[in-house]
């Protein structure tokens, strides 16, 4: 049996820290589907097609990651896909507690599906997409914290405005 | 003397484990009083009206509790009721930072009025309103989450949407 | 219905924030049972016997607080003596997570307890009986954190080992 | 590949919050290993030999699950025995942070070897095999808390002490 | 050398807790800067230039205390001003985590800037801008929360409104 | 006037993270005082003077730290050497509840004597004496954790043992 393991973030955009785990959870499951969450009431920074191409370059080294986007519940869509377990990254213990919580109403909702906790690489442990936008705007450095194609549109998007 | 205790909170809408503590706070105390809180700024997603009809129908059974509105300060509002406590729930721990918070300042505010709190059943753990609503939007189960009345009522809310 | 709350503890010494959660619970139920508990194993710095004759001497103004000790289950004492609240205080996210899991255990032995949890003076928010007993045996200064005759024989004891 | 996981702990003795993450985790992996801790320091309830034969019984429905002990550190005993994954159970906080830094720093001891946290079933979000002893040495109830054959060494180690 | 430390905030208004840590920095410090960040996107409940206004009479007695606003990256402005460090109260768990992540950020941008955190009083726990404005638009009385003039300004902003 | 900081701890023994914070204390404070706490209960797996001479030699580059050991209370020992600052470090949750209380009650006995906090490098988050003590008893590889002296004297340690 083929374990599918879904991933799944707003990754606005994806740093090297959800790369990281990605890469990790890769060689634990037969395949990671990382998931861009089509959210439509907030306003991203980068579009829904921006952030899935940003990610499809950044793993396509990698033969058994693929990325997708989805709408609705995520237990919907992990079993539409075939997923039986869900990925999420925890470094600290506010991302704990709610993590916890969403682990929990998805597994009542189906009880198949089970979340699994992974940990990144301490060299990511204060690295979130929100903070990569903030130091950006401000044309702080975040070269090493993202992507060189995602470090790119940073620079462009924030240059121009 | 008669203890009146006062369980405030947005109740948008009331969830299995507000009521699993309103029915163990009456047990503690003569009476409890659910308080809605008419927050004007932000948009809820039930009338003040509503949520306290919801409240109403779930409590009815309950000789000792009662349910009300307010707006201004909380501890005014449980003054001018003679409540000489307020029970709030807590589960986790970041609800529990912000809760001591507030019951210091109320304590501040009106030193006779002492906040308790009270563990909702582990069943519950995981709920809250915002995650039901979230749930119900995108089509998921939420029975046994919340009140038939609230259930039917999210289900034609988010049908129609 | 005579409402009684336990409030259980080592009380090794009684603290002046032990003694501030008794004087609010005492406010808020019919009487109040501080509950020393006999720990065989650990070796305290005073006997069940002192402990408890600093909590009568320190309560005595208190017409519905009064003083015992107890061994075995909680709950099982509490069922014993007709209370039907345990009463704990909490300060720190630490005790909160212990306390949760006693409470919910405390729950699963006798459904009709309940544990509610009260929040002591911010003034006591840094006291706890073992750093209190650190800084008398190395002669600090811990008067205002205990009741005098606490003080008196924390002094006597350290100068005299 | 076969993908084995070791789940490791001193299980003094197995709970059924254990056994729920056990369970959970032999879905997702070909082999679940739970590998009793040898220390040879702490004085145990029931020895190494007692712990193992108790999850051994309780675990013997499930075919991909064995149960083996262990001293030494983990990664050298998890590499030996071919796992790459170590699972662990997180329900709060405390149990979150202690286990961060066991993960980082058996990922540096070896890189390959990777932690995975899982969250047993809300109805064990309070159980602990510390709490456990502590119940049944006081005569409390612990059925539904841990395996028959448990309950009942437990009964009869704390009848005759 | 002189050792300038920046002490950033939003002080929407400040606080006698931020004016405690303050004072309290300012006697561990060569000079003080507290310095009022340009959030353009919020709206804040006092301008600007009303907020240094506040401060600059707040802190006029202590000679090496003095209040500036900044806008862009942090570790920019502290580099300009040449502070070699970042002073921030601490005061609860959640607190602790994003300042944190923050304090790593910022070393990775500008490695010679250092952040320290500082506690304020316990009297000051409980105590935040928010929480202020919230209890001084329903008429709470704040007097010993805030400097005098922030309170009279509160006033008569929520009197009008 | 010179500004002197202490940095108390076990140090049983001194690890990369601890030599990490004191460089970054160095360049803050006019002279750092590294103190070993005397605790005659506990049982150390180094001696005091053993303890003392690792951290000398490692200290040994950077001319304002010194290492010293002191018995009783800390603050008492701060003032006797002149320390208006008392360093700690922070990682994680657990670390900063108990720092908080400790800080408390030191200000509560001295008020002239601060505790700072500062935050290790990232690459040190996960790392403790105990831990180390404890991988080093396995035969886990500690280079690059601790100095080289510390490093060579646990392998021989616990060779023998």
């Amino acid at each position: 049996m083929k374990r599918i393991a879904v991933y799944p973030g707003t990754f606005d955009p994806v740093t090297n820290g959800h790369l990281d785990l990605t890469e990790r959870a890769s060689r634990h499951f037969d395949e990671v589907v990382m998931a861009v969450l089509l959210n439509e009431n907030k306003q991203p920074t980068f579009s829904t097609e921006e952030r899935v191409a940003f990610m499809r370059d950044a793993v396509k080294a990698w033969p058994n990651v693929r990325v997708d986007s989805f709408g609705g519940l995520l237990v919907d869509y992990a079993r539409k896909i075939g997923a039986s377990v869900i990925v999420r990254g925890i470094r600290a213990v506010s991302d704990f507690e709610y993590e916890l919580q969403m682990a929990m109403m998805n597994r009542r909702l189906i009880e198949e599906i089970e979340t699994v906790f992974m940990v990144p690489s301490e060299s990511y442990s204060y690295l979130s997409s929100k903070l990569v936008r903030e130091v950006a705007r401000f044309g702080g450095n975040i070269s090493g914290l993202v992507p060189d194609s995602v470090e790119q549109a940073l620079l462009k998007r924030f240059r121009s405005s």
